[in-house]
């Protein structure tokens, strides 16, 4: 399979996805909608959805049933970018080399645009758990999902974050800020869709390994990227970090142990998807394909 | 029963569960969950949570379990809040007589205390689905709640609020700004808690009848206290709809015509409880509340 390829397609089904559920932007009041629309359909990779996906297919299980779960889990990331790029917040104009959502609507839209996809994404969830078996098994998902971009997830890490710009930080500092800001997410995306199918806890602990080394791997990457990669590919400034006072793997670790703490992490990742019994090569292909990409 | 009494213990009641459900001041990073803290501790009178509670009585049903339902609502209630005042909406600097979360924790951290309240209320509602008979029927319940708080609900309100201000406005926008802004969410709050008991539709029908009638006197009371009321109670200023050209019912009918319409709409709310077998007195006590207060 070739991963180029693989990413493209699953991206594609996502997006399919992501227009059915979310409200057309013909539908009153249509600023809202436009702007939801705007940062979802702004270039997004889609590896929330698509490790998704492919851990239910690590699984041995068929995905097509838990598209609107990973279609959630990207509205949920979107929200979050929106809200960070705000002025008060990292005070963005571009993301992937379209303008952020407050420099197309103002901030007062942007605001609810970020707290409309949060709450939508909830509405698919409980909406999503009519058409599958277990539907009870989505509240298990529902509070995974609240925790791991709450405060003690996503949120936290984004309040360390904020807070420690231009300050010297810890490695344990930085730790809890990967782990919380990009880490919980990608936990809770490759939990969800296994959690729904009744996975058992060998499995899930398994999946819970390859998606902490994975969040790992990604978050060195985005440093690296920010030092390393061309400004045209990533579609926005590199050095911002640098610019920012930022701590970040390479300027705590130095470029070559940083990338050789990702090589590991990638080995780590792969390993720990040795007991499934299903379809693993995706989520090998995912984890690979955060140390050779350029954006 | 006497109504300030009633609403004082039940409020109480609201404010010590609140305290369990959310985290800690002292859980890092602290300063979230301080913001998080003093917004719901600001002073709210707790309308939304005590009338899921009252809507449970009016069936007949012991309404503790669902406390945490009710919580949950305060707790969206509470993101809006934050989210409105901030100074690219509302730019209040005042509610209820305290600084509003931006002009003590920063812009920053306000927004991400309301986001934190909004993620924080589902896992509230997933979570307590464990206690709960038909366990279910939040899944139900969620969906409501989101639907009530999205873009079809309560930010749609905002949307068409924040888009109308300085405009001349139709009674048919005013119409859709208070059944969104507002009265979505009074109609989630009553609903929920007799959805989680396993209501008959013609119950729910009953209710939501009620709630939406509420909803109208909320507004209209609302509207009328901006222009008489005095500000050292309502802990604002007064005269900020005019100030800021926002159409309003006094403005759209007159302050006679507007008290006489909310007088109409509560003894309409109270009517539509006739069809109710348990205790009703807590929810004509609250819609009389509206006619009677003062902030």
């Amino acid at each position: 399979m070739r991963l180029k390829q693989y990413l493209q397609e699953r991206a594609l089904l996502v997006d399919e996805h992501l227009s059915t559920l979310l409200p057309r932007e013909t539908e009153y009041p249509q600023i809202i909608h436009e702007a939801m629309q705007y940062s979802i359909f702004a270039g997004g990779k889609r590896l929330r959805p698509i490790m998704c996906l492919a851990g239910v297919e690590a699984l041995g299980k068929e995905y097509e049933p838990y598209l609107p779960v990973a279609c959630a889990l990207e509205m949920i990331h979107t929200y979050s970018l929106i809200h960070d790029d705000l002025p008060a917040m990292d005070n963005d104009d571009y993301r992937r080399g379209k303008l952020t959502s407050h420099k197309v609507y103002g901030e007062d839209i942007a605001i609810l645009a970020g707290d409309a996809l949060l709450t939508h994404a909830f509405e698919v969830l409980a909406t999503a758990a009519e058409g599958l078996p277990g539907e009870k098994r989505m509240l298990r998902v529902i509070r995974e999902v609240a925790m791991a971009s709450g405060t003690r997830g996503m949120i936290g890490g984004q309040v360390v974050d904020v807070q420690s710009e231009g300050k010297a930080i810890t490695p344990l500092t930085l730790d809890y800020i990967h782990t919380h800001k990009t880490g919980a997410l990608f936990r809770a995306a490759v939990r969800s869709g296994a959690l729904l199918t009744g996975a058992s806890e060998n499995e899930l602990s398994a999946l819970t390994e390859y998606a902490e080394c994975f969040g790992l791997v990604f978050q060195i990457t985005d440093d690296l990227l920010d030092i390393l990669g061309d400004e045209k590919i990533l579609g926005k400034p590199v050095g911002s970090d640098e610019k920012n006072q930022k701590g970040t793997y390479p300027s705590l670790y130095g470029i070559e142990k940083s990338k050789e703490l990702a090589r590991e992490a990638v080995d780590k990742a792969v390993k720990s998807l040795e007991p499934l019994r299903g379809n693993t090569e995706p989520l090998i292909l995912l984890a690979r394909y955060l140390i050779e990409r350029k954006s």
